[in-house]
This record gives structure tokens, sequence and C-alpha cells, in this order.
């Protein structure tokens, strides 16, 4: 049963903190299993990993390339609807220019040392982007990952998708197609990671690894970084809505249900100043998955770890927000922007009563790739400058050498580093 | 016996490989050790803390509070001379001077839709910094790591020092008033990092851990990575120096050797277009090191992991500097500016003959903590950004809702995820 709490209970600390504590994430220990893997991926490439992708995903890579080609691609363009084609271009243009704004700038400025200090930014040469097989291939996720690294200028973009059976949604071809992808290969799993980290005969090794996985995918991920960069490793999905009566209580539960019909471990939590309103809420969750597809897992989310939270005041919502520091934040008040200016932590602010999160999962052009399981106090959601990095840049000349020499001595002296004090002191002949 | 290679060798490919795959890091094996030390803290808090402290550290917390007071952080300033002091502030000005121009802009716009995006930048609430122990104490790394955090407007920056029988080097303790750090306790290792990580009844936990540290810290850190965020783990430290006959072979030696003293790991490399040059340098080299304090650990370093590769032009440099990815690149060339411009990955390039990485270790500004073991080619050094985070924000009207509403419907349908579909059709009547 969905968790009711109230501020003014006598025991919403201990109900605040069980919520918050709430175990959402299977913690299966694949570590030793991926280990394998990528050893044996490591050691012998391909022939590792035909034998993976023969015993786990029941496809024979002699009868069929391990790289998609452009025929498949073509074809599998031609299988959508144009409507869907239509939706996912929109998507990307609106993707695209909304990542360009995040594109960095590059500094260069001398001070009055006459030191000239700065730095570049520059795209990663190569990126791997993992897309999840069978009916967790989303095409949004698939765009939102791929779009932004064009954007930064990755000159080349690898995908990898497990095809189950051989089988490859052509959906998700496309959508890789509009967004830019380079080259696409049939493998999925660890295998599919260790790949591209560390290459085979037939791909070549990336820079950066991005993309959602499986809890195989994502220990891969975490055993190959170092050796490559990896994006950040995604929880299950949350949605705070702080409503007050404004509100459509119909409306606000199909916000809620979007959350919840992604995952059994998926949240949704309701935060609403007004007890009529949150139990039609609640009345109206219970009505509308009579009839949602998805009804067995939005049911389970929402019974496991749903919640509806009354507060005496919508201020009191602020500190329980940042507690949370949810991956999407609804605001449909009458004041969102009151509101969110005083929100510290959250991956991303929906404003108002008009902007259902479900239009930012798709087209409105920010990305969906957010920080999940309180992980917005510290980290941000995935953006242009994940696909590059940043040289600094130090150049100075005998007279800057001069003004900063001596504090830099005396530094390297403090620290008992001669050699670093030396290559001053031989330059200006100390 | 440090290394010599030629280009223009029948085994190059191979010697160049070899290089490249010199393994610098000991791999010691502390996971299972850090684990049981961050269970036992979480467990029992300070308790834990206290019985570690006492055993690794040979430090009673009984007779010293773990937090470090006031009047002793004063005292310490009292201990260093003022030249010292001098030499501090006058680094941490120009830190601080050098990461305000890193503060990212917030953006807001509104678009041909009538959708209002944009995304806004806030501090991290509270960040922790380790610092490691003994003569490992540098105070030139606290500020690099301190002063931007400050400088990013972290509002609870809290250090960990680890204190063996009780000794704090004054002159950390001098940096960490002079770069503004809240809180000092002294304890360190992974006990640190769990208390850090999750609180004890003394400190109270931090949003993201940084600095650096042993194989027990940087374990720690990686075990409770996702909890709070963490920086980068950094390996050996690394140079390439490219040089032709303009600069000074005695002065190269000593820029070579002022990154070998750092650690037995560390690695020095130069390239080079000129065989007499390269001779100069490596006689000058073991000149040095006959009157260099740090000898022992400088000789270990440039024997085991020092090359110098002989080049047939200077442009073949590009490639091979692109290769290995250096953490810091020196440009000893009559015109660094052309050669900086075609080098893709580098975490710092000093530029000129008159530019010694020394400098920028210590008081130029730019950061001093940067990628190691290759990693420049998918991450940056550490900047104003590492201590903040982005919120997106999207709000829209009845009118973008009904601009943006189709193809967002037509992704949902296409993912089926209907709850979706429906939270978007519920607001405009569909």
């Amino acid at each position: 049963m969905m968790r009711r709490l109230d501020t003014r209970s006598a025991t919403f600390a201990d109900d605040f903190a069980a919520l918050l504590a709430i175990q959402r994430e299977l913690s299966e220990d694949v570590t030793a299993a991926v280990a394998e893997i990528i050893a044996a991926v490591k050691a012998t490439g391909d022939a590792a990993l035909a034998d993976y992708t023969k015993r786990f995903d029941r496809l024979d890579l002699s009868t069929m390339p391990v790289r998609v080609s452009a025929e498949e691609i073509a074809a599998a363009r031609g299988a959508v609807s144009d409507e869907a084609l239509d939706a996912l271009a929109f998507a990307a243009r609106r993707i695209a220019a909304f990542h360009e704004r995040q594109m960095p700038r590059d500094e260069r400025f001398t001070d009055a040392s006459g030191a000239t200090l700065g730095w570049r930014w520059t795209p990663l040469s190569s990126v791997g982007l993992y897309v999840p097989g069978g009916r967790a291939a989303y095409p949004s996720s698939l765009l939102m990952n791929a779009v932004p690294a064009k954007v930064a200028g990755v000159g080349r973009l690898v995908m990898v998708v497990p095809a189950p059976d051989g089988v490859l949604p052509p959906i998700v071809l496309a959508a890789a197609e509009l967004a830019g992808v380079d080259e696409i290969y049939r493998v999925g799993g660890a295998q599919a990671v260790a790949a591209l980290a560390f290459g085979t005969e037939t791909i070549r090794p990336v820079d950066k690894i991005v993309g959602p996985g499986n809890a195989y995918v994502a220990a891969a991920k975490r055993q190959v970084f170092g050796s490559v960069g990896i994006d950040m490793v995604a929880g299950p999905s949350e949605v705070v809505v702080v409503a007050d009566r404004t509100a459509d209580p119909d409306v606000t539960a199909a916000d809620l249900l979007a959350q919840a019909e992604h995952d059994e471990a998926a949240q949704s939590v309701l935060i609403t100043d007004d007890a009529g309103f949150a139990d039609a809420v609640a009345a109206a969750v219970e009505a509308q998955l009579e009839t949602l597809p998805r009804r067995e897992v939005a049911a389970a989310s929402w019974r496991d770890n749903g919640a509806i939270i009354l507060v005496g005041a919508l201020q009191e919502a602020v500190a329980l927000v940042d507690r949370i520091a949810p991956e999407h934040l609804e605001l449909a008040v009458a004041d969102p922007e009151t509101l969110a200016g005083k929100i510290t932590h959250a991956g991303a602010i929906f404003l108002g009563t008009m902007t259902p999160e479900a239009i930012g999962d798709y087209v409105a052009g920010p990305n969906h790739v957010l920080p999940t399981s309180r992980s917005a106090r510290f980290s941000s959601g995935l953006s242009t400058l994940d696909f590059m990095k940043r040289t600094t840049l130090l150049g100075i000349d005998r007279g800057a050498l001069d003004a900063l020499a001596g504090p830099a001595m005396a530094l390297a002296a403090a620290e008992g580093l001669d050699a670093h004090r030396l290559s001053i002191a031989k330059r200006i002949g100390r």
C-alpha cells in the first residue's frame, strides 16, 4: 500500500526517514561473472564476443556480420511509420538546439604578471553508446545520448545493441541513423562493453562509454572505468510532484503513473498542502491503473515505493524536496518560479501545471539522462560537456617567470621538492 | 636503464607500445579490508573512528578532540615562516582568480514553440577534502582542491587529515585556514572517508569527497561512490617534454627530474628531434641526480619509467603525445603555440622554454589536479565545475504544449509507455 505521510504527524520524521531509506535497487552481484567476460574478450577478441553472443543472445555471428550494414539501416528506416520518424526528427532537432547552447567557451588571457593563461575544450575522439536490447531499447534514450555527443563534435560514435535471436527493432536503427551514429554493432552485455573498452579485431576501442544497461552492463562499465571514461551508472527513475489545489487530480495521477510504469523500482511521490486534493489523486491513480497497459509494473511501483506527503504549507515542500534530491521535480503550483528558486537539489524542474515530465522525456530539448537516487546533490544530467574535455594552457616569459618564481620556489622548498625548485632556479640563473 | 626510442628504428612501433604498457601502479587489493572499515564506521560511528585512529595513527582520540580547534590553527599559523605564508597566500589568490573565470553561466530562453528552457548552476552544499598525512601532506594540493570549492560557493568544506602520533604539519593547517576550510578533523584512511560519506556523531556527512590518498583512501572513495560523489582517483604523475635545440639541456633535465622526484611510479618522457640534445639531457639528468635530495626516488622513476624518444621531425611528436595523452605536456620549442594547436589529448600544456611545470604546480592559477594514466583522452583537470551541479528547467504553457504534444505522444506510443502519453493527452483534452 502506497505510503501516506503528514508533516504534522508525531511520527513524520521517522516516516520520512523510512521513505528515504527504501531500497529500490536489487544489488545482484555479478562482479565475478563480468570480470570473467571482460578477461575473455581482452584475451580472444571477436572469438569471445561471438561465443557470448551465441550463448546470451542466441545469435550466431558467423551467419551475420557483427556490424550492422547500411542496407539494414535503410530497410529499418523504411519499416518505421512516417509519424514516428517525424517525431524522432523533431525530438533530435530540439535536443540538438538545446545542447548547442551548452557548448563551452575557450578562454585565454594575460594577467598582470605577464603570464598567458587559459584553457581549450576539445571533443572526445571516440565514444561508445550502449543501447539495451528488446523492449528496453528506447529510441528516445538513444537520441538523448547520441545527439549531445555529435553536438560536442565527437568524431566516432559507436553503438552496440544486443540483437536477441538476431532481431533489432527498426526504430532503434532509424533513431541511430538520425542521430548520426557512425558504427553499429549487434552485440550487448558485458562482452560489448569490453569490446568497446579494449577493442577486438573488428571493433576499434573508444575513449568513453555511455548509455543505460542491466546489472551486467553497469558492472562492466564500473570495471573498465579508468581504461575508458564512463557516464554515471543510473538507478531507477523517480519523480516528486509538488501540487497545490490549482492542479488537476486526474492529470497529477497520470504524471505519477508515467513514472511508475517505467519499472517496479521507480518511485513517484506527491507533496501537497491540500488533503482533499491528495485523496482525489490517490483515487485517480487507482482508477487509471484499471486500464493502464503496464498496470502490473505501475501498480507495484506505486504500492512499494509511492508516497503522498501532506504538508501544512507549500513552503515545507522545499526542505523535503532537498532531502529527496529527486531526479525529476514537477512544480504543479500557481507560482512555480518562486518555489523553484528555493530548491537546491533536483536533476530537472518542470514548471507549472501545463509542463508534464513526459514532454521533457521526449521532445523539449533538455537531457532526460538525469541523476537518480539522491545523486542530484552532487551531480548533473548528461550534457554536451560530458563529451568534451578541457586542456589548461600556461605560457610565461622571462618577465612573468621573475614575478612568479619566488613564491613557487618557497613552496617547493616547503614541500621538500628540490628538483621543482631547481627547474625554476636554473631558468632565472639563481 | 632509461629507455631510448627512435621513430626511425625498425622496432619503434613495438618499443613505443611497450612504453605505453608499463604498469606503474601497484594494484594492492585492499577492497575487503576497506569494506570492513566502512561497515564498522557506518555501524558505530565515532567509536570505530577512534579505534582505527588508535590502531593506524597511534593517536588516542579520548585525549584530544577529533576536531582541530581554532587555537591550534592559530598556533600553526604562528609556527610557519612569513615567507611560506606569503607564498601560500600568493598562490591562493592566483588560484582563486583563475577558477573564478570558470564559473558557469545560467541560461534561460524562450523558443519558437513558446517553451521556456534553461538551466541553473548551484554549488554543492558540502564537500569533504581528504589531505594525506605525514610527508605527503602537500599544502599546494590542499589549495588546489579547497580554493576552487570555495570559489564555487560550497557552504561547508570539511577537511580530514591523519595525524600520525598526534602530529599535524603546521603548514597544512595554515593552508587550510587560508583556503577557507570550515572544519578540520584529525582522522585519515578509509575510516575518515567513511565518516565523511555516512557521518558519525561528531562529523556530519558531506555530498562529495575529493583529494588524493593512498590505496586505502582510493578504495574507500570507490566504495562510497554513489552515496556521495567523488573526484577522479589519480594515478602516478607524468610529464612529456617536447624540446628542440632552442631548449637548454640542463633546464630540461631539471624538468624531467621534477616529475621523477614525486614518486618512483612517476614518469618523465622527453621527445626531441635533436640527437645531440637528447644525449646532453641524459647526461644532465645523471649529473643532477648526484646531488638531488630525493635522488633515490627520482633515479628509480627515471630508470624504470623514463624515456627519451628521438623523432625525425618535431611534427612526429603530435601523434606520440596524443597516444600518451599526458597529464603534463611541456612544449620547450621555438614555436610552442603552433604545436599546441595540433595536440588533442593533454591535461595541461606549458608553452615555451620559460614555462616550467613547477610554476603551474604551485602558483600560476590553473589546477594541478589533472588526469593521469592516459585519462586526458576523456577527462579534465579539477575545476570550479566539479563543485557545482546543474538543474535543467522547463516551463510550458498551453500553447507550447499544443506545439510539442504530437511528437511526444507519438514517441510515447512507439515506446509502449501509455501513462506517458496520457499525462500529455489529459492536459490537452485528447
